[in-house]
């Protein structure tokens, strides 16, 4: 394999890391949403919250992100 | 296969397991939006912890991205 | 194979490994939080030993990053 090769390979695994992060933001949204339903008048503070949550976790996908780029381009 | 081929192959492997950190930040973040939907007085402490466990969780992939990027510039 | 080569396969293998660590953080995260919105009177004591448990899982990830930096570098 030469390098040129295993970089697109290696790009392609570097993104499936993004299932977790993926995983991640459907459950929190999910426990959200399902929080706002049960009791409406939390529903303010509960939506900071999960947006909150989201963002550390789109974070992981971002990394992964960051990561491919590098394998790309540098 | 040459050295420079495998450590793509490497970095890949390496950001895989920030699927498992995402899979926390995941199940911390829902756990604490449910609380907060079941006991909205306390918000406040449980947004704190959540923070604090979901920070626990990303410093795991803070770790593989860390040994992703020694790999990749070392 | 030569030796160069399967260091840093072997680097992908451990650092596959704090997935384990990750998944011991988010189910300690989340029962920390859970047992706080059931019993927030407790919330101070699920605090301290939910920070207990999860230093003990995040150990388990600094050992695989220990070996990773070992296997590297030395």
């Amino acid at each position: 394999m030469s390098v040129e090769v295993v970089k697109y390979l290696s790009v392609g695994l570097v993104m499936l890391s993004t299932i977790g992060a993926a995983y991640a933001v459907g459950k929190i949204g999910a426990a959200g949403l399902d929080g706002m339903a049960r009791n409406p008048e939390a529903s303010g503070s509960l939506l900071t919250a999960m947006i909150l949550a989201i963002a550390f976790a789109e974070a992981l996908a971002i990394y992964a992100l960051v990561v491919a780029f590098l394998i790309l381009f540098a």
